[in-house]
């Protein structure tokens, strides 16, 4: 059913110049009771907000090992990260992060607390990441994975991670699992 | 420059008919590499996703009185609300959270710690509420409250509340209180 190549599709961005409803050209103004400006299609008069995205993902540990699996995509194609990616619609942020975590690296896991919330406003995405308990060693990494391996804390490539959201998680693992108490933290990045 | 009346305008609603890149008519399959029906454009390749939003929101207190505002807009007009309302592109989820907070109530308060991670999955949303200190009692209700004002734990309008995270962030507030030790608190609403 698909009529082109894998390489002709693109996620569509942020910037938008048809409308979704009528597919009348859009114009940028401030909506009547808003204070920003908008995508406006003056035809049919849909408003076309964009808003910040969620990243949910997890830490799964086995045996005090941590899962990282190496990029398989762009961005950041070759480095490490931990299993994450963007919610779906109907999907609750822990449902999401276990489907990422059996995408991506094919681990049974049990999810535990939500341990990050990371805002990263120059991506327009808040992180959410939970720590995880691995069923098993298994795994079986997914198509967006070159592979997928646990890492002991001494082990971890900090100089490979794929992004700051991961490193930051990591690090605060590291952090409160050395005083023995995990929380829920969160931070901004700028 | 607004050339129709308020009500002309609508908030795009979640299905899509055109492409916002091109215009052209869209189709509803899975993409290469993807497992679910997105929307795709078959005239230049853009994939449409859907996600979640972010809803970010404040627990304002005052001399041990919680700030609630009367919705003067639709859903839930008349009902009373935490300040509350869609995280903006640009922004980290405490700036939002204060925004709302000045925009619909015209409070002065001094962001502390992130208080609840709720999901809605049957709106697609996950609501983020901080906790907060006003800085002073003094309150300025924007268009979007009836107006604004302080309650007393037990004064709470419990069935006129808004929206169930309002009433699930206000029911953990008071429980947290009650033992001396405010944590963050994940769940998700079904």
């Amino acid at each position: 059913m698909t009529y082109h190549e894998t390489s002709f599709y693109f996620p569509a961005p942020v910037e938008q110049r048809f409308c979704s409803q009528c597919g009348s050209a859009l114009s940028r103004k401030i909506p009547p009771d808003d204070n920003r400006v908008r995508d406006i299609c003056e035809n049919c008069g849909a408003i076309h907000y964009k808003n910040p995205l969620v990243v949910v993902g997890t830490v799964p540990v086995w045996e005090d090992k941590i899962l990282l699996c190496r990029r398989a995509i762009e961005p950041r194609y070759d480095k490490w990260t931990l299993p994450a990616g963007f919610m779906e619609l109907s999907e609750t942020s822990s449902l999401g992060a276990i489907r990422e975590t059996t995408e991506e690296a094919g681990a049974d896991i049990t999810l535990k607390q939500l341990f990050t919330v990371i805002d990263v406003p120059n991506v327009n995405q808040v992180h959410l990441y939970f720590l995880a308990n691995a069923n098993s060693p298994k795994l079986n990494p997914g198509p967006e994975s070159l592979e997928a391996r646990y890492f002991g804390i001494d082990e971890i490539p900090w100089d490979e991670l794929s992004f700051r959201t991961v490193a930051q998680t990591l690090k605060r693992y590291i952090e409160d699992k050395e005083r023995g108490v995990f929380t829920t933290h969160y931070l901004s990045l700028s």
